[in-house]
């Protein structure tokens, strides 16, 4: 439905002159990504809501030059000995462009709760309340929820995109490509390891008679990134708890990816948790306290407030 | 030296004027942040190396009626049923300033390879290891390097900028904000805790004679933050290691804000450390395998390859 690249760009600025603000649904300000939802006047005079991301584009420095901040203009700052740092306005297209704007419209309901900001609520889960809250719920997943692992365990599907197998039922696990990675840049290369071995929910059931699964996927690993040119040492392995799904299975990106999954919320480095099973306590997961972020939406953080409320 | 806040702008903006950029020392897509290497022109004719980090900030959204789109101007786009998106200049300051600068002028050779994109290299750091080689070049810090630390504990510098103080020697601490938060938009909340305690370098120091200190930053830490109206439990407070200078301080961010610092590759939940000291292990962080990430260009790194060669 694209009809030439500047005459498009010219409609939806038309459409955006139309769009009054009403709610910022969301901000993330490490990103510099926000999103707003509006009404937009139909030629015909009604309304309807559309919902607009407004995100900064990176910075394209590609002809940059002498006059690069000629146009600047620049408010509050700061100077201490050789250091000196201001909030202003460029005044230049030099930087590149300043904005990229994506409009949903006509949006309903459903688009706007989807870009609404979830209340993230911290949890400090010690062995007391995982035994209290966490575990029935994790006992209570359908194993429909799982299908699709076993699906790919057992190749019914999604066998043709396995780099890696370990057949041995007990330290064995496939590796494929994560779905967020196209495949096409090493520098972004994500893999996820799923292991053979039923019935491991989470890092919470991990013990000293794991240590062998677990180093074998690090060694491993190492080969598997090989196809992709990645360097053992470029390699960041890592769990997730909470994670998304209830059977184990192992991040392996590149260490030069930045992504929200490796924040210390969520990510526990597999090198750690080896050392701490093996060097520290054979049950230190079972004894740890593991802190982590929750979407106020979710069902798990729904049964942390009835437990204690 | 500050020397009021807008004319302390213009003068940041008359130096940028005379900037000529020569090198994109390194870029960073997902925060949109680029650092430049330039040359600027001094009043005598003779030129200085300069460090400018050029970085988009959040937008500000508070304000936002029905022109906040009016100047919009367009380049490539596309549109599919009822999604649009496209690229181009706002222009207009009603989503809040488009550029924060920083600048390092005259800037050293140090400041220089300090900025430039480094390749990354794993560490994965035993106790062993970190006696043979970490120990050794912490210990082997200039004094020099912690002056500034010592000038905010004593008040001779940034006073002004201490939003907390608990002058206790052994469990006191000072917070403040961190320099890469304007202090404006609670969502992206950074502060830092600077214990009043000297000799304490890292995490690896950290024992169960610490815990009154930690659980006092824990708990203070919710006051300090409510000055920004951001609630406790909503609050991330973590520790790096390895850190950027060796006299022990906590990260206290808004959740809300994804950063690399929060990234596991550096990162330790202060919660975390609190309880493995306490629930698994009081020498915990002696015992423990510390795995982190280098830049293959630092001073550290060198050392661990002169270790092992």
């Amino acid at each position: 439905m694209s009809s030439g690249a500047s005459s498009t760009g010219d409609a939806i600025a038309a459409l955006l002159r139309r769009f009054t603000p009403l709610e910022v649904l969301n901000e993330d300000p490490s990103s510099k990504t926000a999103w707003l939802l509006g009404r937009i006047d139909g030629e015909d005079g009604a309304s309807a809501s559309a919902v607009v991301t407004v995100e900064r584009p990176p910075f394209s420095l590609g002809g940059a030059g002498p006059g690069l901040f000629h146009g600047i203009a620049l408010g509050e700052g700061e100077q201490n000995d050789i250091y000196s740092w201001a909030t202003g306005f460029a005044n230049s297209a030099a930087l590149g462009p300043d904005l990229r704007v994506s409009v949903i419209y006509p949006a309903t309901e459903k688009h706007i709760s989807k870009h609404r900001r979830q209340q993230r609520r911290w949890v400090c889960e010690t062995p007391q309340l995982y035994a209290q809250i966490v575990q029935p719920y994790v006992d209570a997943q359908p194993a429909a929820r799982l299908r699709w692992v076993e699906n790919i365990l057992d190749k019914r599907v999604e066998a043709e995109r396995i780099v890696y197998e370990d057949p041995d039922r007990e330290t064995g696990f496939v590796i494929l490509p994560d779905l967020k990675w196209d495949t096409a840049d090493a520098a972004s290369m994500y893999l996820v390891a799923i292991v053979h071995r039923r019935g491991i929910r989470s890092l919470r059931d991990l013990t000293a008679a794991h240590l062998p699964l677990l180093k074998n996927i690090r060694a491993k690993a190492a080969i598997a990134a090989q196809r992709y040119n990645v360097p053992a040492d470029a390699l960041r392995l890592y769990i997730h708890y909470q994670p998304s799904y209830y059977h184990l299975h192992v991040h392996i990106t590149n260490v030069a990816l930045e992504s929200r999954g490796m924040s210390v919320d969520r990510a526990h480095l597999l090198d750690t948790v080896i050392a701490n099973i093996e060097d520290i306590a054979p049950d230190y997961y079972q004894r740890a306290t593991l802190s982590y972020v929750l979407g106020a939406d979710s069902e798990l953080w729904s049964r942390w407030t009835a437990h204690s409320g």
